[in-house]
């Protein structure tokens, strides 16, 4: 599916800081990126980074005062295929190397704690059955609502809140799927139809030798989503991050068809 | 140093369950193995692999019953100093792509809390000082001891309880450390002339284009610590894990000037 | 139901330490004591005191060394009822003033996190019948096991746990009836039939004009359950609670038909 | 002094739920109310009660809409001390039963988990000393500043974050008293000269045979504030609590000499 991406993010550096920005589209394979442009306003010297296993790239700068950053891009994102229930599910020993990260429980992802409700909700199941139960069980029983969580929410609050946003149907999924011993990473990305727009978080699982894409909140349909980066929860992925405090003062991200 | 390793891990796997070890010496730069045996009792098919950024390797293996491990080594561990009050700390966008990680909060170290506290506390330093006065801070205000702790313990659990064992001092050293804008990690290890003799837990931080290693609880001379796995926290260290509860039957490690 | 308690609590206090022990069979209406002994081997001095609102009896001493308290008595405890489904739910506006301290949120029971997994999952019931479904969430819910909670275990925990012993069970029960507006209050009692023979903790409901007292456990009888203290949750009913820390020798309790 | 005090409430109640509010000048010993107006527009029908121990009173009704709540009262507040060093703490076996509970943690205050801190960073010192000690020490490491802590921030995490607001002040002071052996409680107040004015969260702490109001903030004189109501922390003294959530409008809260 060909889309064009557009993020404009306004912020306010007052002190002078370090910061880090995730909101490139990433390269990876079989998402073609065919136009790109971003800049800085006033212009600023940026340092870019991609990761070897993701294609994620990184753009670290120092900041200091009113700075637009303005991206926009066409991209082909390939063919998303929809998680099957039947894909099956490795043992540890089968899992590649570079995995294997995705099964510890991460600073939002306490899934250490899960074992136990895992094994009672969904002990019947494994592999792609698993993880569709799993989201089956977030859409019935997690509200989708703002104002209940914060930045420092955490998988284990949302359980108890019952409610949250993308990050917290996010670290849920993640939690789930790494007690049920399925490594899982965070992805945040463009959303074709995502209301209103915004930045969007969302999971994958490894499973049958391969990651599978999933929307925990069923906000974006899966074939028009555009990775940007990926971790082990919102801790590594946030589209912005900044050693002093910084201010918003707008941000917009639109998402067309091409 | 010339040292000679070895562990014995005798454990009970019912019901049968996926396990990973952590417990052989990593194949560090400056590290040299020159001898090494390892078995387990009765044999077990295992899948070793090791990790390109450290050198960790990982062993990984479906258990059942009552399994022994043992593992021998010698080991040239190098010439190891100690951290330099001098050293400087980077700007983000000096440090390379694959030492970012490390800024992140994990599931043990919630550095996103203490930005207020290390200003406060360490605010006058940076780099190599900075590392030093946190390491100051800990021994000061931290006791040393068994059975307050748990394997669910954090750093701002152990930040309030003021005491705990070397895995606790670690989070609470690589929590303040990334809150102070510093890359941090966990190091399992040997160690020699810790008392009483186990796999002990330290961390590195990057300083001056490099990772120096340090000892938060002061047990252990620098110089005779032996690298086994490096990660994010206790979540990617620990030298068992499973994915169903094992019992530990017995377990001991050695090491000695050889 | 006629019954003979005992309880030895052997335990050792170095340094010295004052000390509140909970372990007397309360003066509550309807439950009389027939004969009732109370030693200190060696003897100590201490303060009893007894409150008007549960005739809850608490000792009060400055222990040291090791001390043994034998506590027996015979217990009428009369007729104790069930909580009957028709039992209906005050508005705020028609409880008596005392019982609104057990409306509050608590220690171990942070009831206002729960609202909406509460009116989520028992919605459509108010009064005897919330409570009761409520008790049938836990028994569907909740392992009983010894090992997986501590005495800082709080019902958000267990909640996420899906295992504990009577104080979490209690802490879990106090804590989704007062998210759902009735009043609940945590009791500690001796139990007939309760295996193997311990100090229980149970809750009981404001309905109807009146203490509804029930096992979340299941464990025990209802009409078989003795009344010693009451309070908010377990910081307040434990039945020994000292300044510095103590060490158990041993303990025993019986509870045998008369 | 004779203060005079008002506040008007204007909240919005939708859906209809029960409230329960406490902004009524308590009837304490040694504080006078010379004049007292309270009106709901429109009227509504509440029910009030006046608790035996401190003299709070509690107005519960049932609440729909907008409704605007004004007070208004005149009162000689008497006269109040400042807690001095010298007055000493009493061994628990001498306290009046009444005060025992204000030795538990609660909700907000997990005053278990502070032993050892108190007992390094103020075991010299015991009674009226330790208490100003304890003054000392958050004024020297906590910011009073909006925006860091919420409804739900515990003195654990103040401790952590080191800034909060008058409630979070309340909340640390009190898990630092209590882990001291030293009864305290939560006071909700008037407070003159307290810039912005509003209601202000304090504490009481039992010494010597009678309790001590202190202001952990600093911000309002000892001898201008006006008791309203009294328990074991924000959980109890809140000045408006609702079954259902409700919207506030505007509030407001003057206090000048009379």
């Amino acid at each position: 599916m060909k889309l064009r991406v557009r993020a404009e993010l306004v912020y306010r550096f007052d002190p002078p800081t370090d910061a880090i920005y995730k909101i490139q589209v990433a390269h990876w394979p079989g998402q073609d990126i065919l136009e790109e442009r971003l800049t800085f306003s006033p212009p600023i010297q940026a340092h870019e980074d991609e990761d070897a296993e993701f294609g994620a790239r990184t753009l670290r700068c120092h900041m200091s005062g009113e700075v637009t950053l303005t991206y926009g891009a066409v991209v082909d994102n390939g063919v998303l295929r929809g998680l099957p229930l039947n894909v099956s599910q490795h043992d540890w020993g089968d899992l590649p190397a570079e995995v294997l990260p995705y099964l510890s429980p991460s600073r939002y992802c306490p899934s250490d704690q899960f074992g136990r409700f895992v094994t009672r909700a969904f002990g019947e199941t494994s592999g792609g059955a698993r993880v569709l139960a799993i989201l089956d069980w977030i859409k019935a029983n997690i509200d989708y609502e703002h104002g209940v969580s914060d930045t420092e929410t955490t998988a284990a609050r949302t359980f108890i809140d019952r409610a949250g946003v993308c990050r917290d149907f996010t670290h849920l999924g993640l939690t789930l799927c790494r007690a049920s011993g399925i490594p899982a990473r965070a992805v945040s990305a463009f959303a074709h139809q995502l209301e209103p727009p915004d930045f969007h978080a969302i999971f994958e699982v490894w499973l049958d030798n391969g990651w599978w894409l999933v929307d925990p909140t069923g906000l974006a349909p899966v074939e028009g989503l555009v990775r940007i980066a990926c971790g082990r929860d919102a801790a590594d992925i946030a589209f912005l991050t900044t050693q002093d405090r910084c201010e918003m003062v707008r941000q917009s991200v639109t998402v067309e068809a091409a």
